[in-house]
């Protein structure tokens, strides 16, 4: 049985959870792969604190470029993150013809396209399936299952940090910073949550998705965003809950002959469908094929062994290739024509609003004349409990309208004289 | 760019689903693979039905031996399905030295040890990927993305006909026969269900994933099995979804030092949950792991394009090992020791169980005694509705026990003056 040395950059939360994997279960990878995988570098700055992994004698050394260049390191492993010196070591490692594995979305959305070229100029493989979802299939899923299919559509839940939080803000009736402080000193949320709650990171792997899928190469700068902070409160949860539906922070990627939507938004979804019923940290994405019809790979999308178990099948991969003298050709497929990614104004779907209304004669006319005049239609308009402070809440679910429109619509009522707190609104996908 | 000639054998529903797909999405395999994957042969006895797939000129042919050994043929498709002449063809295409793909579940159940002991023998491919979930990657995940994991739990929702019956049971609160004659008119559902409804199919099914988890080769018919006819009646459905659960056949395949669980029984998981919201023809797989914790696959089970869509992405990766001139070593693993199934009364699960009893004092007390006899612990006993014909409907929720104890305290309880109708028993998994 051959056996293929491993040298993972990077002994943090991931780094320790592979180390740990590897270990644990090289019989298994064994039996598994034809192969023996052994761990013979981990590289990190920091070689004395504990990471409750007890890797063999010798293995541990601050000196990455040396394991890079180790003789009996044939795969590496990057998990150092950022763009910094974790590009660098890709890029030393690629140059030196040795496969890489690596879990950084940040590194990807940024300099994916001249790493994979260099490593399809080295004939090397550049694996990146933690990079979206950690735990979850979604990549291997684009690039393999689903290979022979056109995708019509993504969905994406794909932030555990948010879903916790909506989950908790649904069951616990809670507004959104309490449930936020609380996620902060349990750990599900970083001090400075700006990446995950208002979207950036969701934003980032629905960018990686639609690369996988369309052979594009967008702009994240240019996307339309929109997090949960300020955007999603206990009354919409409460509201959407008792119309049958639930709040997700979703990815979508939706493609028409008219150009593509590629976009971040909280955004109402049946609440007995699958996605609907992801709940806590996990993550799921939802595919749409014109084959395969809906597909749905669901798990935790972060996490030390889960996004582990992801980066160890990458390895294995790595390592039959290496084995057999080959390697992934094709990585990221190219689109043969550009594909425009529209404006969100353009972007179609139902709507959820929420207006805030003088309860008194005339008021829901003059909202409902402007959705006309602007021509969109509602499918209901419903006022939602009694009046306090002489206002009251109309919850209104459209049919099929362009945002545009839906805006315009909006903005004429919220400059109305009949209207009081600004107007919530919010997309519907089913 | 290379090119990789396809010959498909079969041209029933999957095998025209395949063609089409391959002539439709040539550009797209293009784009994914970097090879052109074109379809050269589809051999059938009938060559005269319209399939609605325009194949080319002189693509078509009756000669299924003359496409295998066809020099323009690389990668040969079996669609023909059964165990007869498929058997026949597989070897003498595997013999030639060309790789196979199948979507063949029996095939693989009854020889497939020996099938794949031919490919390793001469260096070739033999994929099975849509032999089980159809749609769902739920082979590719076992084989590749959980490579790396050992495999704890599997829950699978195997069968869209069980499904299907299940959720309209649900829906229309209708008894089993009335829903299993619609959806045999509606072509849901064969005219003779019972491969389907009595859970042999999942078993079949269960066995090919438990093979890959574990590299063991059971006997399917030693294997405990029962289906959702004359076990699930729609009084259940009603009291599960009453208590929080959805009644689904569930493949049932759980690792513990002791041995393994492999089996099929309708089972109660609960409603709000992921499986639990697996509803009509959809079917899905749940998979714990040491490292990944849970993860689901999710997607139809069956059905022209969605099973295409599964073998044209194996038709694409043989493809690219073929122009890369290797193969997938290893297929299957082989388990370094032996394996035991559990016979089904060691099986360990909380219960589900609906006694019939005399509405009279002391009928209750005598089934309590009964369980706790037997070593059943009883989480809740509740008497659901009024008594009609003076038996009273108890519906009991046990905490963890063996089945073989809890058959044995339904069987007291059966035989004891207070008992009606013979009371029904079903497992639950959450």
């Amino acid at each position: 049985m051959d056996t293929i040395g491993v040298g993972i950059l990077g002994f943090g939360t991931v780094g320790a959870g592979v180390a740990q994997g590897l270990l644990a279960n090289r019989e298994v990878l064994r039996e598994r792969t034809g192969l023996d995988l052994e761990l013979r570098r981990v590289a990190d700055l920091d070689t004395t604190t504990d990471r409750g992994v007890a890797l063999p004698e010798g293995v541990l050394t601050a000196d990455a470029k040396a394991a890079i260049h180790d003789p009996a390191v044939q795969v590496v492993v990057e998990l150092i993150g950022g763009t910094g010196v974790a590009r660098t070591f890709v890029e030393e490692a690629l140059r030196a013809g040795k496969p890489v594995v690596t879990a950084n979305k940040k590194l990807l959305a940024e300099a994916g396209a001249p790493l994979f070229a260099l490593a399809a100029e080295r004939g090397v493989d550049l694996f990146f399936g933690a990079s979206v979802g950690g735990g979850i299939p979604i990549i291997r899923s684009l690039r393999d299952g689903l290979a022979g299919t056109r995708i019509e559509t993504i969905y994406g839940i794909l932030n555990g940090t948010c879903n916790y939080i909506l989950t908790a803000m649904e069951r616990e009736g809670r507004p959104f910073e309490e449930v936020l402080a609380d996620a902060q000193r349990l750990g599900f949320a970083e001090a400075n949550p700006t990446l995950d709650v208002d979207g950036f990171d969701t934003l980032h792997k629905a960018a990686i998705l639609a690369a996988l899928a369309y052979g594009i190469a967008p702009d994240v700068h240019a996307l339309p965003v929109q997090g949960i902070r300020g955007a999603v409160g206990a009354a919409d949860i409460a509201q959407a809950r008792e119309l049958g539906y639930r709040i997700k922070l979703l990815a979508i990627v939706k493609h028409s002959p008219d150009g593509l939507e590629l976009r971040v938004a909280p955004t109402l979804v049946p609440a007995d469908g699958m996605l609907g019923s992801v709940s806590g940290v996990f993550n799921a994405a939802m595919v749409k094929s014109d084959l395969d019809d809906w597909t749905l790979y669901y798990g935790r999308g972060a996490g030390r062994l889960p996004t582990a178990a992801t980066v160890i099948g990458d390895i294995a991969e790595a390592a039959r290739n290496l084995a057999a003298g080959t390697h992934r050709a094709v990585a990221v497929p190219r689109a043969a024509a550009p594909v425009r990614v529209k404006p969100l104004g353009e972007c179609v779907s139902r709507f959820y609003a929420r207006l805030s209304l003088k309860d008194e004669p005339g008021s829901l006319a003059a909202a409902t004349g402007a959705f006309a005049r602007h021509g969109v239609s509602i499918r209901s308009a419903v006022q939602r409990g009694a009046a306090s402070d002489g206002f009251a809440q109309v919850i209104v679910i459209t049919h099929e309208a362009r945002r545009a429109d839906m805006d315009a619509a909006l903005a004429e009522i919220a400059a109305g004289a009949a209207s009081g707190a600004a107007p919530v609104c919010l997309g519907i996908e089913e």
